[in-house]
């Protein structure tokens, strides 16, 4: 059971950690912070924070945990106008995309207070964001990856693990080197090639007529292009260096590709097709098995 | 109202063909054709074809029109199949997701009696195959692209027309040098890039590790990649040129990202994704208010 939560940011995946919580009966008091006063007169209007914190002296005394849930590149000045008032037994988490720069800047920020703070990052979304678009279910059975510190305590990254638990989430741990190399490849990657197509099909002369006739394996290979082009300049940005790395595989890969399919090779391109169907679907079914998709009863 | 009507292969897109013009009152009867006399019973089983013939010569005498809904590369040898005992009444359309390589073989097989080949190509599918998969709503509110030939006559472009009609489809009509661009650019290149992101992520020493933590971003961006590699194979090769185009072209755009992720370039990474978000947008609130999804009413 925890005593006061803080969430800073009560969007879509703060206020789903505030409704979890609060749905398995494991939090005393939830403490909005943020920077849109709307939003926040919007969560406690829905119950996902009990106060709205006026100055982060307020939000801060008597802080067990405290939930990071804005976008990344915020992370330094939200922990810089925190740290003046961060009581010791206080532990701080966040929700970013992005580890390595978190964690450089809780560092520059934090200094030896680093210690009480555990990064995170939980694999879960959706489409919308904003407070009405928060779910107690959202993290339930998905992972949690928890890149911990050399400075943070045991007992610190156990209180962080524990909270997602309650949540429902299943608890991973990667360093944040591993964390960043890893979703540049299997998120990171996906988006920007997505980005591109889209971005490369409405440059042509000839755009209306093409998008006329996409249909619905366009639809789910671009819905990642939907996404906040501000987040993901900045998770980019952020990852840049892994990310170049996944990209230039990719772009050797798709060269080879270029090459079996000028010179005609049948064989060459069925194997590279074949390859990609049988882990596609050995991954689908592996994903299925474990993360089955939530019940009605997983609704706010 | 249309007589005898053969449909050679009574998978998903013969069959859903067939099912749709029995629901619309709009066929005295349907004669199956196919390689696999498992299939065919099957169809026959399931209400789909009335008749399973066992020869071409049975198929073809009186038919009204001919499907052709097999795998493109196998047109020719179809065709020519049936060549012998096509009628000069009999209007023959195909299914195929290629047109050039399909008229092209049309006429290789046919000469002059191509101007009976009214060539086609109905933007609808689903993930599964076999009759079992076919459905009489597959083809409500979605496009059917016919690419008629210069030979033929306006009443067999007419004929066919009217036939996917009855099934619900909306008609457009390019040449298949058009046809076969705009596919290459809205459906040919993203099964090439999702089956090369997949198939570059397996073959990495670390996959196990990259796929555990794929989510559904992933999912839906690699969709297409769980395709059948023989169909795709020869859907690329098919169309070989149109797409290395577009494939060249999309080479460019993401070394263009490349180079402005590498030097930092933060405004011109979001015009690229901004550009990309608004046209994905615009985008599918047009498609679904063109094509809204199908109702309960749809299925077979």
């Amino acid at each position: 059971m925890l005593g006061k939560v803080v969430i800073v940011g009560a969007g879509l995946i703060g206020g789903s950690f505030a409704l979890a919580l609060k749905e398995a009966g494991a939090v005393r008091e939830v403490v909005g912070m943020g920077r849109s006063p709307k939003a926040m007169a919007r969560a406690r209007e829905l119950g996902i924070v009990d106060v709205v914190a006026d100055s982060a002296q307020e939000a801060m005394a008597g802080a067990d945990l405290v939930l990071l849930a804005a976008p990344v590149a915020q992370t330094g000045p939200i922990l810089a106008s925190l740290l003046p008032h961060l009581e010791p037994g206080t532990v701080i988490t966040d929700a970013g995309s992005t580890k390595a720069d978190v964690v450089a800047a809780a560092r520059a920020v934090l200094g030896d207070r680093v210690k009480q703070f555990v990064p995170g990052h939980p694999i879960a979304g959706r489409e919308s964001n904003g407070p009405d678009a928060a779910l107690a279910g959202l993290y339930r059975g998905k992972k949690t990856v928890i890149t911990p510190l050399p400075e943070n305590s045991a007992g610190d990254v156990g209180l962080v693990a524990a909270a997602w638990r309650l949540c429902g989430a299943i608890i991973h741990t990667l360093t944040p080197e591993q964390h960043d190399a890893v979703f540049a490849a299997v998120s990171h990657l996906p988006h920007l090639l997505a980005f591109a197509l889209v971005d490369d099909i409405a440059r042509k002369p000839h755009a209306d007529l093409l998008f006329q006739y996409a249909a619905s394996g366009f639809r789910d290979f671009t819905r990642i292009a939907g996404s906040s082009p501000e987040m993901w300049r900045d998770i980019s940005l952020a990852n840049r260096d892994a990310l170049l790395t996944e990209l230039d595989a990719y772009l050797a890969q798709l060269t080879a590709l270029r090459a079996l399919l000028a010179a005609g090779d049948s064989a060459g391109l069925e194997a590279v097709f074949d390859n990609a169907q049988r882990a596609r679907r050995a991954w689908g079914d592996a994903i299925e098995a474990s993360e089955p998709p939530p019940g009605p009863e997983s609704g706010k």
